[in-house]
């Protein structure tokens, strides 16, 4: 049996009961490691389980499947994934290849940033479609992002934003050379985000495709979510742009607040703004009863 | 400090180990019985933690929200809630008053029913706002969830629609002579939502404003998701008017497939099907490449 165990969003007790059992008991335990990341580092999971744990990163899982589904026909397999397992990234391609093999698979779910994101405050109800923001870099600005977060505000509701991860990844000149030489690990910021965030509305506006959002918008930056050091500020796309020092450490997301707002939703983002009479007077203006 | 605490979505051993710790020491456990419900009772739950555990129904958290909170400044109050703290229901109500107690709160977050129907193989990425469906009456056929689908298939993304619970609700006629006489619960299926949408097409079109979906349209059947006994469906709506015998018993969702699909969801959905040949039929006339 291949489990797939989701491992919640903060540190080594945010996994089940039932998940630790598997665990425990498993022929062999891999972590996936590219997509998100705990608070805490593989050591600290390796002693709360008492078992070694290998790092799954993304070649494995991609191309060396058959390493981890071998004797799974026959043997428990642990899969463990930060968050839930069909969350932000989902791994039905490994439960297809385990189909393949004839092999049965059990998830065992947990907490996604696209659940717990709710603690804003936000009504889960009114979110849109999730987007991703990736890094830009000087020859690569997609903007495919954009025109999603047009499609949820036309009709009012927020858009959550996933940050980029860039973990174990070459430079193009490495990688050009074939060389197995990685960067440091990156994760996007609140603030690197909302800058991207403005310098696209502008490309954006100068080709007369603009609109969608501005400056102004309102916006809540979320880090560390589900953890003990969780933390959310409210404020302007300008304002979250120089918000990283008070957010501190990876991992950060961000939501953009839809129009279709409920009184509710203000009465709990109060307490995490960055300028409450800037808040006040943009929510009057442009979010109360709209 | 008042910690509210995500069970899961099946059985007592969903709970965290960081949750089910605090359920331990805490000085009163509550549980939210009214939203959603366990797959267990409340006797398995009582005997698991070795606590008694007080049913918060939704008179006292409404209304009774001081009983709850009290102490909370100086002892350890754990309020539990099936699936997560801030999915589908959201407790911010109970945090802000705790707020205006100066009680601190601490979320533990869990799987919730929006992040944990990506096991049906639908990318979350493609969800637009989840909506409600609640048990029409003779006189009571509330149509607001139409135009919410409406919304997302207008972008061609999939809808999550959350199914109707009555739990210790009166018959109009004890309400109204205030009789604490409560009905059996209720759980609405999945055949139960898939006639009400056709039903509700039904009369949108004689309006003039019909159109949303069909007969037709593929949607996913989901019982008890994140269970042992976790059973998925594909097929037409109406199809899955009658498939409450296979699905068997409550909790159930339904997803409304959007026509922004990808490969990888159909080659997913294909074990599902309630008939395999007519899925690959309209996937190929109305979803295939969208």
């Amino acid at each position: 049996m291949l489990f797939i165990i989701g491992l919640g969003l903060s540190d080594e007790n945010d996994i089940t009961v039932k998940g630790l059992e598997i665990v425990k008991r498993a022929s062999r335990v891999y972590l996936e490691a590219y997509t998100s990341i705990l608070l805490v580092g593989i050591d600290v999971l390796e002693e709360f389980y008492g078992r070694n744990v290998i790092i799954a990163d993304r070649e494995m899982v991609e191309s060396s499947s058959d390493d981890i589904l071998q004797d799974a026909q026959t043997h428990d397999i642990a899969f463990l994934v930060v968050g839930d397992p069909f969350g932000a990234t989902t791994h039905s391609d490994l439960v297809l290849r385990a189909r393949a093999k004839n092999i049965p698979t059990t998830i065992i779910p947990n907490a996604s940033i696209m659940s717990a994101i709710g603690a804003t405050g936000l009504q889960l109800y009114n979110f849109g479609q999730t987007v991703s923001m990736v890094f830009f870099t000087e020859t690569w600005k997609p903007t495919s992002f954009y025109h999603r977060i047009r499609e949820n505000r036309s009709i009012g509701l927020h858009t959550l934003l996933l940050l980029d991860i860039k973990v174990k990844e070459a430079s193009p000149e490495n990688l050009a050379r074939g060389r197995r030489v990685y960067e440091p690990p990156r994760y996007m910021t609140v603030s690197q985000c909302a800058q991207q965030m403005i310098d696209t509305e502008k490309i954006m506006s100068e080709n007369g495709e603009g609109g969608v959002y501005s400056k102004e918008s309102l916006a809540v930056g979320a880090a560390r979510v589900g953890g003990a050091t969780e933390k959310f500020l409210c404020g302007t796309l300008e304002q979250l742009c120089s918000s990283d020092d008070i957010l501190g450490k990876p991992l950060h997301s961000l939501v953009l607040l839809g129009q279709r707002t409920h009184e509710l939703e203000y009465e709990y983002l109060k307490a995490f703004a960055i300028d409450p009479l800037e808040l006040d007077k943009i929510w009057k203006k442009n979010y109360e009863r709209k």
